[in-house]
């Protein structure tokens, strides 16, 4: 806005006024009017056009615009300059008052405008160039979805981490420099006018702190200096000489979370410097633009896969053969991590994530990470990304990371539409207590509320807690499908069932097979280690202890199938039920003293459900199932659900793997997947 | 949702099961089915509904539901309890199975339902009473607008402060019980299926702190248990013994602010014990319900008065009287403040206003103050509020009140129409210094934050940094008009302007009146003491400086002039200019080690634009102006441009008033007003 909204005429004098390009200045040609006078005409030069609200449309052409003799009561005149002038006073608008049936006007009142214009300028049509939008006014806000606009800042994932706050400059390379945001402010005018004023960039000392403001120190250099940034908010500019056109480069610093809602205005303001000391300086323009820090987005397992992170321990080493095999079939890269000092690398999906965060002009795919040691300066993980791959860190509250903070508490669903929303980047899944209880077990304020607050993928809380590892992988997959027919969606979802395993070995038993036995295939050490024996169909379908814990977790999982079902969309024929039991047993992966009474659930045979899906193979952990004409009834059955979907299924030998600590073979991979087509800004959440 | 999503049917015998009222779960048919069996019936009891989804509709009558012969393919087929089952196993659906060709069924499933219905309810409609909605699930949100839903608390508004968090009693009068929103439980089913589970009320240990929930010791009793609250966020009821139906009362503790959505939700849990000490308690059912936070809501000068409350100090006599002849004539009631020991009881303006909150059961008025004193306990003011008038503190971060703080500093429009966006609660305007300088003055994060938080009067900033006591009621005050046609608005924005003043001045120095002088009236050492002296028209109009200084405020008023226009889409036919000059000085109202070299503007002359709006009265500061033909030519002035909407103007000789303090009279007044009869749960923010 500018302080030039009325400009009042004489008769007496032309009036001389400033304007600001954009303007809408109302023009008091009433003020000065002749007494008896009841008419006026006006005339304008090119750069100035005339809006009289009551008469629509005024035509403006080459030559300005002229308009004759109206009333006098036409109070509200509006003049607006359309471009800078060239010179001082360049520009003009004449105003010529009639007497009643008089030809020749009886008096003239002038006014010579010179026209600045002051922009801050951004992408924001979201197209990838920096453009000005028809209306200004639009600049300060964002809005979401289809026809929305406003532009787009991404968060800084260069693996180095971050930098610190007092560099007042910093290199990057041209490729580097691309990921940032451009910002462009240009001020143009007649010299001798704009001399008159001083520049200043800001924006709140909040706000400083969630990005960084850059420009090129030099032609061609690639030296930044910063010139907004945490601590810096406001930039004065030096006194200005004349037209200026200026590029600015802009990073945010963090994604948004719980107390950031992502959002970061910048204002340029012009400043009329006052030529009498005793008199302050007016502000005379201010500009404000607007972006939105891009959210950092989670990928289903039903995207497909890019590239494998695989940790290269011998205990999994079955698991790591076959995953490099499936890898090259489907032209995937395998990258390995060795093991960490810091932590097991075995939990690899435990404790990080490959995710993705866009901007109209740049897409970044970053591994976040959870890390169990806060202060993790050297991880081995961060020196094997592929180049292009970023990597930022979220920390817990204290630095501490329990099972249900780890990012494998975490599933995504594919996109789905459910209750009339549609979800096209699917929806996040958080597993939890669900309500409170002794020793329930929650993600905390602080993860959640980053998850919540990256706003494109509506979190789910599923109930997870009467899991061991507390997380839903344990219990639930996504895999892809094509879909058949317009009702079909593209993928399934998979739930573990004790009752369809027992629903299997009752019919096993009744076609006389009761004496088969699980783990038969097992190492007698293995099974002892892990606390299992061989035992036949007889004697497990007569272990009622047994039973009644899988009763419960059958209700466990049903209870995840309500939510699922209704929060996704799904119908049951979207559900394929997945013969799994499950045992109850005490925490295992906790210090004794943090031990309950509850009892938790853990696989009772190598889980099922924390299959690899790569492409059209799948990797799943061999259950060990009873043999009944020499093939395991458990993986004839899940291939019978399966292979009809088009899946070739492989089962991985890897006792040990899944039984000497809780958790499968699944955590020691990282899938870094294909990201949405659907672009984030499209949605409106 | 509950644990019972699906039900696996058998052949072998009758299936049992629990469900909840409103539930739909899956029955598995397909499981049980006896092999070549290609159709099957359904018949459901009067309490059952059937759902087919790809039949539709299925008609369901008293006698139930009957579906005949339909393909197996059929997946998908839901049952739903409509209501709870009087005794167990009193309510049923037989399938029927039957073989190509065959009239007769070749096996029969049968299942036995005993329905439990378990219901948290509230004025979800916003009706005034409590009532369950059709679809369950639309209780967990909570959504805006005339076509929205969600019920709504009010704030513990009463004068005599906060409870103690520790107290888990209170004693409420059947008065004030009528302001607390009511949640109602239900529980509904046979009795000795009941006993099997235990019930929970709980939210989040940050939504306790958010509100209290509270039940009737005993019928009729007047002392209330405190349920939840502050501290206690879980309640466990006694065991279940049968049915049950208890009314709870809820109230917040704050309104909403920067770190309070104003969202708290409650939920109950049934939880079904475990027999097996071996097995944990699973969830059966969790019923949520979402309250809103009633905002506070301000009102703009435009609505009719209902109570004056008025400081009788002896230096405002002549106000206090002139207002209290005035409210006599506008039916509107006039309460005595005295002067407080704790501060200058003039201010009454700046340091409180009055506001309402509204639920649709209660509209409650209340003071919201932000005291000098932060732990004020006797504020004479708290005693002097008519019965029902609430009061409510809310204090700054660190308890100091700086101007920029001060509710003085907020202003409220009258409903507005702007950019095509309807506020039927008009717009907050918050002042403040607009781009950062140095010793730039803005109201404080906390209140700027509360104040965005109400969301239904959605902030306007203004520039006003430039007047010493920085408040922009030093320059505009909206007054109520009656609207003539279609276009035209039922309030005008009144304006200081210096540009008037002088055009008024040159007017009358063209006429012979330049010997004419201002402030004749004022005696000597009022004028003395208050760095005024008697000056003529030509002298004033000679004042250079005087003329320069005008100029700087009339841009900064003009910046403000385009931000109103613009945000509250006013006109400028809309706008009426009033004569007013200003002079810069110094801060005078800040200790001496606070001084600044800055200028800040304030009245030349006694302040026009703080007039009191009483229904068609308007009491307006006498400015002591020339007389000319025995009036004062800016009374005359004022009246011209008052006097044709419907105002008689009364100039209230009170010089002292105005010029012994920095600010106007208005401030020793505090104005109660009607509340807007607009609902603010219609807007959509």
């Amino acid at each position: 806005m500018s302080s030039q909204s009325i400009i009042h005429l004489s008769l007496d004098k032309p009036t001389r006024a400033v304007c600001m390009v954009g303007e809408e200045i109302t023009l008091d040609l009433i003020g000065c009017a002749p007494p008896k006078c009841s008419s006026f005409s006006i005339r304008s030069s090119a750069r100035v056009s005339v809006n009289i609200p009551q008469i629509v449309p005024v035509t403006t052409n080459k030559e300005g615009t002229n308009i004759q003799l109206l009333p006098c009561e036409f109070m509200d005149v509006l003049v607006k300059m359309t471009a800078p002038s060239p010179g001082v006073g360049e520009d003009k608008v004449s105003v010529q008052y009639y007497l009643p049936d008089w030809k020749v006007p009886m008096a003239t009142a002038e006014l010579f405008l010179t026209g600045l214009e002051v922009s801050l300028d951004v992408d924001i049509n979201r197209s990838g160039k920096v453009e000005a939008p028809k209306d200004k006014w639009t600049k300060k806000d964002w809005v979401w979805g289809p026809s929305g606009w406003g532009a787009i800042l991404l968060v800084n994932c260069k693996p180095n981490g971050h930098v610190q706050d007092g560099d007042k400059n910093k290199e990057f390379s041209s490729e580097e420099i691309k990921t940032l945001s451009q910002m462009v402010l240009s001020v143009q005018g007649p010299s001798c006018v704009l001399k008159n004023y001083r520049l200043l960039l800001y924006t709140s000392e909040h706000e400083a702190r969630k990005g960084r403001v850059y420009r090129r120190q030099a032609h061609n250099s690639d030296t930044f200096d910063l010139v907004l940034g945490p601590g810096w908010h406001t930039h004065n500019f030096a006194p200005l000489e004349g037209p200026l056109k200026e590029t600015f480069y802009v990073e945010a610093t963090e994604f948004p979370s719980a107390t950031f809602s992502g959002l970061i205005s910048y204002s340029v303001c012009l400043v009329e410097q006052s030529e009498n000391s005793l008199i302050p300086e007016t502000l005379a323009y201010k500009d404000t633009v607007v972006f939105r820090v891009a959210p950092c987005i989670f990928l289903p397992s039903t995207q497909r896969p890019l590239q494998l992170y695989l940790c290269r321990e011998l205990q999994v080493h079955g698991f790591v053969e076959w995953v490099t095999e499936l890898s090259k079939k489907n032209n995937s890269n395998v990258v390995s991590v060795y093991e960490d000092p810091h932590r097991l690398g075995r939990w690899l999906q435990d404790e990080m994530a490959f995710c993705y965060t866009q901007a109209p002009h740049k897409l970044i795919s970053l591994v976040l990470d959870t890390p169990r040691i806060p202060d993790l300066e050297d991880f081995s993980m961060k020196y094997s990304l592929s180049p292009g791959v970023g990597y930022v860190t979220q920390l817990t509250e204290d630095g501490k990371v329990i099972t249900m903070d780890s990012i494998g508490n975490l599933m995504v669903s594919p996109p789905v539409e459910a209750k009339g929303r549609e979800y096209p980047l699917g929806r996040l899944l958080i597993g939890g207590s669900f309500y409170p209880s002794k020793d329930g077990r929650d993600m905390r304020q602080r993860l959640r509320g980053f998850l919540y607050a990256q706003q494109v993928q509506a979190p789910v809380e599923l109930y997870t807690d009467w899991l061991m590892v507390g997380h839903a992988d344990e219990f639930m997959c996504f895999i892809p499908t094509k879909a058949k027919g317009e009702n079909d969606k593209d993928f399934r979802l998979l739930l573990a069932s004790p009752h369809a395993c027992y629903q299997l070995f009752q019919k096993k038993q009744k076609e006389g097979y009761g004496d088969m036995a699980l783990f038969e295939e097992v190492r007698e050490d293995q099974l002892l280690s892990n606390g299992r024996e061989v035992i036949t169909i007889n004697q497990l379908l007569d272990d009622d202890i047994l039973r009644k814990q899988n009763d419960y977790v059958e209700k466990c999982i049903n209870l995840n199938r309500a939510i699922l079902k209704r929060e996704l969309g799904l119908l049951d024929r979207d559900i394929i039920d997945i013969p799994q039991l499950f045992c109850l047993r005490q925490l295992s992966n906790v210090p004794s003293a943090e031990q309950t009474e509850k009892l938790y659930a853990r696989p009772y045979f190598p889980n099922l459900l924390q299959l690899i899906v790569m492409g059209k193979n799948m990797g799943i952990p061999k259950p060990f199932g009873p043999q009944i004409k020499g093939m395991c009834c458990l993986e004839e059955r899940v291939c019978q659900l399966l292979e009809p979907l088009g899946f070739k299924c492989t089962f991985i030998n890897d006792f040990d793997c899944y039984m000497t600590e809780v958790g499968d073979f699944r955590a020691c991979a990282n899938v870094l997947r294909l990201p949405f087509a659907y672009r984030w800004w499209k949605i409106v959440p």
